[in-house]
């Protein structure tokens, strides 16, 4: 990294912050440097922290504020009442240019609404969508949408097929990424309205994109495209049934090892691998959903997190701004606004 | 069992059908005493292969029928067409009350309409749910719907509710049955409008069940309610994803155990527990669907099952059928038509 990048931090957001956050920052700066970071948050929490944490103060300004967005505010009030909000304000030096990015580890509704009003929607895109990786057998996918949106249209999964295909390029690399349309079956006779309305303007469109059709939920693990496009109930429920049965699988398997010595020893001796599985797997290395479809950086760190969930959702930040997202998604707004009225052509 | 019992087999549904199907029974009589099978499908295939499994012969009828629903036959031609098909007379024979029960490995689709035509369903259920067991942390779950209704309504999600009490309390034998609604978060305002006036319609109703409010998507692994209910659409799909993350968790597991002599040993000597394992979690286990709010007794055997699958597709069946699920059905008519006027009242 040649680029210095300032981050602006909701340090009074999740369940463990402000001290989860101090330490998430200074476990990121084994692997970072050149950035600095805006902390918002109480002054007489943040201070005492940054004393014992030397490195992180060195690189850190604290921007003193006492309101806080708690879990359970509805996102209403959090709009109209949490102007002075550490989420706000730390979302405020997005939109004012002065922060590349920001995360936040905070209340997702009212992270993701304060950031649509104060940074806008990408030309073309009507609702922002959260996104996050997911592991698969063939390495990592891109997944949205996880929640944002309840309701879906046709319309709204086309959109996210576009921002995930750009993301997969951008981000992952992917030189021609696939995307597909999660379903219940790969018919096209499948499914409800918006997925079949979805796949026929993708496929009839002449969007420079690679559609590959429906997916089954267990296409996802196997890995069988970059991109996977959902509505926001569904893809919410996917992910989390994803996390719960590696939980349970974990768990089995935790039983099964321990259950008799000589599998207790074997277990000793297949440590290594079993350590290696676990880092494959390991969901803080998937801590961070973007909010993709915003004009800015926005991270959402999981609300449980620990530090080093927290230090991965700043390095997904950093690798969106270093990989020159921001200016890729300037580039990408003609394209965008092409792709939509060619879209609204088909769809029309 | 004392009980004597007749079960119909559609001999021809499923990839590896009838092959499959015959070894399936073979497998199934390990157990099972007591049962009869009458076997629909081509005489010219099914003859040789009884002929080869005399035991199988010994307890089995084959009805000949050269018609058979293939897995690309849409369910409207499946309907009208496929009056003389292995699976549609396989399905004759309950609704005449020659058997107690059928099994196929046929179109999922085809199979769930046909056998709604002809069994009909209970009253007060207004449509059929495709239900299965999960397994969980605390033991088996059971879901529904799994892919029967892509679309549903707070009626439909009621009902399915209800089914889902009856079943875990009568096969699961569970005594006071806890039940979740699938949702995107647990307070009362998340979700879409089918799934917050089904949580009202369940908290305000004098149903004798436990409605524990709503469930995520970690919760299903968990094992946090005995009945998870869902729309068709979100429960193929979660479903599906847990098959395929464990999938994914294998290919992972294998591939972080053989990757050096050190962990290979180890994986040798915790063999035991990876096979004890592998059963806990074997989706052969898990393979039948059953098919409720139908009169009468109808299980889905996964398409590309194996003999071990179909033979726990016919447990499956026989399970229902000696926990007089068949005749409690009939003591909750009753009990369903009362409560589904309750829920009338309730969402009127």
């Amino acid at each position: 990294m040649t680029e210095h990048l300032t981050l602006s931090i909701d340090a009074m957001g999740g369940d463990n912050a402000p001290g989860m956050v101090i330490e998430g920052i200074e476990a990121s700066l084994a692997i970072l440097s050149s950035v600095n970071f805006l902390l918002y948050g109480d002054e007489a929490q943040l201070a005492p922290l940054l004393k014992k944490h030397p490195q992180v103060e060195r690189v850190s300004e604290i921007r003193h504020t006492t309101d806080v967005v708690t879990n359970e505010e509805k996102v209403r009030t959090a709009l109209r009442e949490g102007r002075n909000s550490s989420m706000r304000l730390a979302i405020d030096a997005v939109g004012s240019g002065e922060a590349a990015g920001v995360i936040s580890a905070g209340n997702t509704g009212a992270l993701m609404a304060t950031a649509k009003f104060v940074l806008k929607t990408l030309p073309g895109i009507d609702r922002p969508a959260i996104a996050a990786y997911f592991p698969t057998e063939r390495g990592d996918s891109v997944m949205l949408d996880l929640g944002a949106n309840i309701d879906c249209d046709a319309d709204n999964l086309v959109q996210f097929a576009v921002m995930g295909e750009v993301f997969a390029r951008n981000v992952l690399g992917r030189k021609n990424p696939s995307i597909g349309i999660l379903n219940v079956g790969v018919e096209d006779l499948k499914g409800n309205d918006a997925v079949r309305t979805a796949a026929t303007m993708l496929q009839e469109s002449s969007l420079p994109i690679k559609y590959y059709g429906f997916i089954e939920g267990d296409d996802i693990g196997a890995g069988t495209v970059d991109v996977i496009v959902t509505d926001g109930f569904t893809g919410n429920i996917a992910l989390k049934t994803a996390e719960g049965t590696a939980k349970m699988f974990g768990a089995f398997l935790r039983n099964a090892m321990t259950s008799s010595m000589m599998s207790k020893f074997g277990a000793l001796l297949a440590r290594g691998a079993l350590e290696k599985f676990k880092m494959q797997v390991d969901p803080r290395r998937y801590n961070g959903a973007m909010f993709l479809g915003l004009n800015g950086i926005c991270i959402k760190s999981h609300g449980g997190t620990d530090a080093i969930g927290f230090a991965n959702a700043i390095h997904v930040a950093v690798e969106l701004i270093t990989n020159s997202f921001n200016e890729d998604i300037k580039k990408d707004y003609a394209l965008l606004s092409e792709q939509r009225a060619d879209i609204k052509k088909v769809s029309g």
